[in-house]
């Protein structure tokens, strides 16, 4: 389990007071930044070792209770799957003992060649191995 | 079937040179707003007709293919379902024929008292009529 | 003088009700984008025809009247001055009659070279053209 | 001197590979709100004790070298100037050894009564001894 957390900024929220939630997707991005980082790897480390990108094939997120400025968002994220060729990314928000957002992304391993071209490939053992 | 369109702007996308992909869930929430526009109404006409609020519950989206700077992105929105006391919002994204993204929100109806405690409410029939 | 509007979205504002100014920046660059692109243009374009971006040197803006959601920003935009090396971009943002925002951006014109590097230039006689 | 930094994220970047400037601003803002919290403060606190809210009058910024995606960004950032009504927050940005950005920002003092309406007033000195 990978943990990290944010403080809520006041520019997060919106006019009711709570995080305008396209913020959550936000977080949940930089989450997977952060484990990246955290077992060596960024996207460009991707790049340069894999030839490996990561491009979201599907997200999704569930509010449970309402965050707002100033409150520290502690996040929880795994992988939870690896398919062929995607893997799925699960996220827990917290404030507190409050379970504020539950989420998930799909995302694939692809390649990219010369002229720009995504294709899907399977993923890497050695990517794997990083990340668990 | 409401429709309306976003320009994607150069800082809505990444390093990548496409969409950012919490930005997709701003141009929903951005065309949910529009359609409450078009009907008469908007979130403070809401409290004033309703004392009601639409907080969202569940969202999701699966993206079918990449948009990137200067894509015209046309949107067609709809409400999917009702359910008593909650409804699910339809939105699919396209630039000239291409899919690029679909995705649903699930938003409540639920009142504020002078407290600020929110509750969740049957979803008024007023409120459908606008909206169908 | 260039003319494009916005309108002010729910995710804009902040909890105190009014655009979380940071915006009003997003919506500057967003107009420079249209502005290229009304003169037949844009980042990707700028590169190809003149192998340039355009980096921003300084920037700024004063707040005469709050904005709130649903509002319809007008922007009217203008280069105010060029330099050398540099032109300086003017944008008066305004709610109905009511002044809102004015601001700046100094945009330096640079090329690129193959390694990345990014080297000042005098502003090309054709961009000025285009642009006036 | 307050200090606080912040990582750039992937989504901070634009399709260039350096941060969208408007982000800077955003960062601004952020260390303002930490250093209200750092003196026991926060827009909530200030309303509470002092009926005040601190609305923006100008804002600017210049842009030193550019930063990327997984740059630590570390913050200095001082009250520069009372004025009897309102004040002047001073931003340095750096990364490592290299300055990125400075900027501004010149709040106002102001309270707003119950039917909304703000104005101008001295800047209390209980705020002002918090904030030294």
């Amino acid at each position: 389990m990978f943990r990290t957390e944010f403080t809520i900024e006041w520019g997060d929220c919106d006019e009711a007071g709570v995080v305008f939630y396209p913020n959550y997707f936000y977080w949940f991005d930089c989450t997977f930044q952060r484990l990246l980082r955290d077992r060596g790897l960024n996207q460009r480390e991707l790049k340069r070792r894999f030839s490996a990108v990561t491009p979201l094939v599907e997200v999704g997120a569930k509010f449970r209770a309402p965050a707002s400025y100033d409150d520290v968002l502690r996040v929880e994220a795994h992988v939870e799957a690896w398919e062929t060729k995607r893997f799925r990314m699960m996220y827990k928000l917290s404030v507190e003992d409050r379970l504020v957002a539950e989420g998930f992304e799909v995302r694939a391993w692809a390649n990219i060649d010369a002229s720009g071209r995504m294709s899907g490939r399977p993923v890497e053992e050695a990517f794997k191995s990083l990340m668990q």
